[in-house]
């Protein structure tokens, strides 16, 4: 029976421009070969000093950084911007974001967050001598669907998305449904153990069908990010 | 340090019209009180009977019931149907499916999901006295993003979004995302384990914080389908 065991990190403490999250997360728990590793975006951007300076007496400061952070606005309603990012994420304020930083910092998102998995992959890899999966994870909200669930915004040495074509149903049928974004599942499982405000960063996900896993090539905005020709809502 | 455990249930066997579930379940996995049961909407449909003849030699011979079961087509796209069903999901030909289930037939979604878990919630405790959380799954694409994921269509004795307005982050400062989608984030998480192919169609996580759950009101289509008057992509 395939078990899968999610778990917080701890203890990873405090992340600043230039931090070796490589470092920091091996030092924090004992990882071990085919362990998948979810990071949330705000340390990555924090290691990667993707932040930038808001006025903290005005909660309205950040809005001109959302316009230029965005290559397409979508939708406005009162404050809220629904924005395409240059990454093509389709996201609320193009993933800037006030929580968990310093009074007067913003975080932007990672430049390329597929690069920022790859490095913090390599590192583990090339320091530690464990090969793991990374994904960057980023709280987005959905349309239909009210409340946010955490996604994937970076990923490496893991499928994004899994192509199941040719598989076939319990019943010997060819699946509908073929193409499944396991980056997205697994973030989503992460904060089941991370919250919001609990300050656990990174989950690990031990026991991902090894199948997935490797140095496949490809990332979130490559596998993930839908054209907007293929898209019927923008 | 919280720890989930996810894991696949095995040995379910054939589900058909007027299966009891919840013996079926509890007769394939020995449960615990505070585990939340996710279970694909396939067999709920199966043991509702919601289930309609198609032509077994026409692809497309489902298409006039997904017209029929729409409540209102959002978007076509050759044989895509975008619609929003009568319980205000917005997806893929109304949700109906044609993988693992007999020839010659497609399963609907359950009349009311939210209901179709409570009934297997209150079973499993008053046959079986165990206090469990109940999450019926199905399988939805997205805007913006490639790849389908697994989202909670009903659920019961689990909160369906988790309400976070008053939190601080872990700088004091109050959250800007304040309603996380647990049931959602619970769905993904049981995917990794049950996959599409391959005759599993629960998973139980074990773990599951305690404040989630109980006797909480509410459920995915009043806590978690938007309205369409919140919605800014419809």
């Amino acid at each position: 029976m395939s078990e899968l065991r999610i778990f917080g990190v701890e203890g990873i403490g405090e992340i600043t421009r230039g931090t070796d999250l490589a470092s920091a997360i091996c030092a924090a728990v004992e990882l071990c070969d085919g362990d998948v590793i979810v990071v949330t975006q705000k340390i990555v951007s924090k290691a990667e000093g993707a932040m930038v300076e808001v006025d903290p007496d005005d909660p309205l400061s950040h809005k001109p950084i959302v316009e230029r952070e965005s290559r397409r606005i979508l939708r406005r309603r009162g404050e809220l911007i629904i924005s395409e990012t240059k990454h093509g994420f389709v996201c609320a304020n193009a993933g800037i974001d006030l929580s968990n930083v310093d009074r007067g910092q913003a975080a932007l998102l990672p430049d390329d967050p597929d690069r920022s998995a790859r490095r913090i992959r390599d590192a583990i890899r090339g320091k530690f001598g464990v090969t793991v999966g990374v994904v960057v994870s980023d709280t987005f909200g959905r349309p239909w669907r009210r409340g946010v669930t955490d996604v994937a915004i970076g990923s490496a040495g893991i499928v994004a998305v899994l192509d199941l074509r040719g598989t076939v149903d319990a019943y010997g049928r060819e699946l509908m449904v073929t193409e499944v974004c396991v980056v997205d599942e697994l973030c989503g499982a992460a904060d089941l153990v991370m919250g919001k405000s609990t300050g656990v960063p990174v989950a690990v996900v031990r026991g991902v069908d090894p199948s997935w896993l490797g140095d496949v090539g490809g990332g979130v905005l490559t596998d993930v990010v839908r054209s907007p020709a293929d898209d019927l809502f923008r």
